[in-house]
């Protein structure tokens, strides 16, 4: 369907199924001049179940401005059905920061995407323990901060983080895209930005957690290697998965061979799953994912 | 989502596209007591484009009869919005027949899934140009009619296989399915059902069009095969695609291991869109397919 | 390749790693008659690694007899460079037993493909411990043998089995499927059998062991479901992968939708499991397998 | 399996098929010291068809330069059974010349994992009939240069380039890429480099020969599209296929994704062909190509 980027506006809700709801919902929106261009949605059980719904409408043809449209729907209709819910406006490009720590393919994969005009995000700054890939970061014009991280550190290191993120100054970024950032983040870290910190796990979850899973490919002697895009919580690696694929390997693959199909599919699911929480697609309930790709 | 199959009805809508369908189509469930469980959409272009909507919607709570809810519909909804558009009730199994010649692994495919509860339809009739299959499908308690045909008898045998398909007594099939059907229906035959007749070819299309594809495939030095399920219009093999796969080869494989891998998707392909045309998932738009799955 | 499959040979063999072993094989092949037309090695490490090769050979211009063949293979070639090795002529079908619980796709699968002489076997038993599926079975003309087994009995139940697979007679099958068997074999009857029971896993391994794997892969929210074809030890499912696929799923899926796309799964990766190994195509290595595919 | 990349060589033969081959090959490198690390051998048919080979060998301890090495295999072994062969040494980085239009994604994927060290060639220019991509590729520290191209200057423009590849010098690239390069190159420009050519086709051979075959698919409705590796020969689009894949599209995507979607299925299909052909796996048979991956 082809609309205008920057006429589109996004609607997410969740609350509890009970009939009625689309009827309320495309009722406000068409009595508001807000033109429907795609809508999903879910129920998990009709009776006693979730609802969720994700609505792209056009704005051209609204009768009231955007925080009279957010109290509208508020008062006229979320209130009513207890729904969870935000409005999303395509023209107010999502902030999205980068760490990193060494291995740079994810990064890469995301910087050339976003310079290309695939990915519609502000990228404020990449953080990194390292200071490799300064160099490579700056050539794409994004500021880069190396920000040194060890046990002794950690605390430090993190508030320094969140600093250069812009906590300070209320401007916390939309989305962290952990690109292959090999620090654990703290629960006060990952806390404050609940739903909103992907990271890219280098294997098929659930499935060789720890160190060197691609070590532990080969030494179990998989035919299949997979990556896992999610969103971090304190239960690390727990989180809800936002996307997932495989790659077919054989005894002819070693370890290395692994390592390098295995960052191919990591820069692959990680920019899928990017994409979708950057245009809104994704809803989180409890530790699943509603995607509507 | 889990609903009773039995109480579930589907609501098919294609139309101009133009503000206020959702609400339209949403108001009238909901004010009639259809619980609306899934609802996908699709619309061509916002301004002078197609909308095409799948509804699913439970009846249990309906205030009127099927017949009143068809009146009612068509006279507060459909009309107004210049509608093509059918419900259907999941407990009217849809009646398919299958058309087969020699090759058997597609029609056991059906077979077997069908008689695992998997394929919602009754099967009136397997219908095929040999006898070859006769014990293959009674077996299953399906009755199995043999019409010859050659060039000279086509005509009476389209004929005879129309009166064995019901077509005197004015119930034609929902469904054929052609399991790997080697003669070439008239457009006079086709025309009787159109959309309604499903074909497996045994190529990714547009490809490999014409006889013994695998051989063509082989020396042509493909490194992946494909099989497509479409409509069947009088248009050869250019009907409506609904589904496709690929899958991988090499030089090792010569072209006996082409047929058996080819038949291994060509049951899978099948069976995916009988079972979307079944539950309702699929409208066709000119040559093209929406497919709710 | 074009051969003749009934004068098709295959040699397997397992050694430590050194230079001279191709050149070895391949001249006591050529000196005797015997027509290399396949080719497959593998070798973890050239110094001090291991060495695996597959050949295929054309038996027609042998100059001697089976026996004579396999006394000269180890006396010329394979006690010099400390081989495990075995040879198998494609002319002596092996035997294939089945055990089977309620299930019956894997079953059916395999059924269907020895009907149609994809699978080169002999099939002198099918065994399950319920008789549900006696008449499925026997349509096809297999003995069927039902075998109950709780707790109590199952030592004994495990008894009745030997003795219906022949081992009284010195004739235990040559491969065993458990074609979803319920059942856990002893650690003695497994080890009557290395590397030639072969289980078809309900899920991607590592992940999801234990009961309703559909379930827990629901709960997890997971964007791929998969199956897993492995050799089966006294270590429960942990044993030699030969075969794992995975398939596409989303929050649409059901519980019930996962079981019926899973159920897809096994058949197919069991399916190519079972060829690979009735064409003499995996050798064990440790916990690992070598598929020469 | 584990071989230091530096002391690896490999021998790729093409000859009539007949028994012994594999024996004179074996013999001969073992006789001189070359450690056989890997052996990939295909046959089209043992009587009457033809017979293909890869072997990956260690040289440390060959007995002999590759002089001699080259002159004794000619005399002992080539000449004897009409082989068409050659041998390549790993530490003899192939040159790698690369020609792009406007659209920069194949280009990039191609820099990049050659940057990473994942493509072990070198690069002496890349060619471009626009000046877009001028800053893009030397920012990888490599050469680029500008030949304008039309109707009118073809002959000149290819006359420049066969300059800038070091045709006058005798030292034409081993390989060229076309990196989505939009112009047809002239038969007597590719006759120059058979199967040395490699061009990343935008679509799924055979489909959708000619102009924006992604509005075609759209068209068409497909639910795969397609990307296709090749060696160029004078019969456009023609040439033997080294690499393909697809992926999966719905009525959902308009053309615009289709092409996204395109594009990175085009880095991923010519970035494997291009490995292969680095590593000398490819041999081209008539108009197909066995690939030893």
């Amino acid at each position: 369907m082809t609309t205008a980027f920057e006429t589109t506006a996004r609607l997410l809700i969740t609350c509890p199924d009970r009939p009625g709801i689309v009827a309320a919902v495309s009722a406000f929106m068409f009595a508001h001049g807000a033109n429907i261009t795609e809508l999903d949605q879910h129920s998990t059980d009709p009776s006693g179940g979730r609802f969720f719904m994700r609505l792209e409408f056009q704005t051209p043809d609204l009768d009231m401005s955007r925080d009279a449209l957010r109290q509208a729907f508020a008062r006229e209709v979320a209130d009513r059905f207890g729904m969870d819910w935000h409005i999303s406006y395509a023209a107010d490009r999502q902030r999205m920061a980068i760490l990193v720590s060494r291995h740079d393919h994810a990064l890469m994969e995301l910087l050339w995407r976003w310079q290309r005009g695939e990915l519609p995000v502000d990228i404020p700054v990449v953080i990194s323990n390292h200071d490799d890939l300064r160099a490579e970061v700056e050539r794409f014009g994004v500021r880069f901060e190396h920000v040194p991280i060890d046990a002794a550190t950690h605390a430090d290191a993190e508030a320094r983080m969140l600093d250069l993120l812009g906590e300070r100054e209320g401007a916390l970024p939309d989305l962290i895209v952990l690109a292959r950032y090999m620090r654990i983040l703290s629960a006060s870290f990952v806390e404050r930005m609940p739903n909103r910190i992907i990271n890219i796990h280098h294997s098929f979850l659930p499935a060789f957690v720890g160190a060197d899973p691609y070590r532990q490919a080969s030494e179990r002697g998989v035919k299949l290697i997979g990556a896992t895009a999610h969103y971090v919580t304190s239960d690390l690696d727990q989180g809800p998965i936002i996307e997932q694929d495989t790659a077919r390997v054989s005894h002819r693959h070693e370890i290395d061979d692994l390592r390098h199909l295995g960052r191919d599919l990591e820069r692959q699911v990680l920019a899928r799953a990017v994409r979708w929480h950057v245009e809104d697609r994704v809803i989180v309930d409890g530790n699943k994912t509603i995607v509507f790709a």
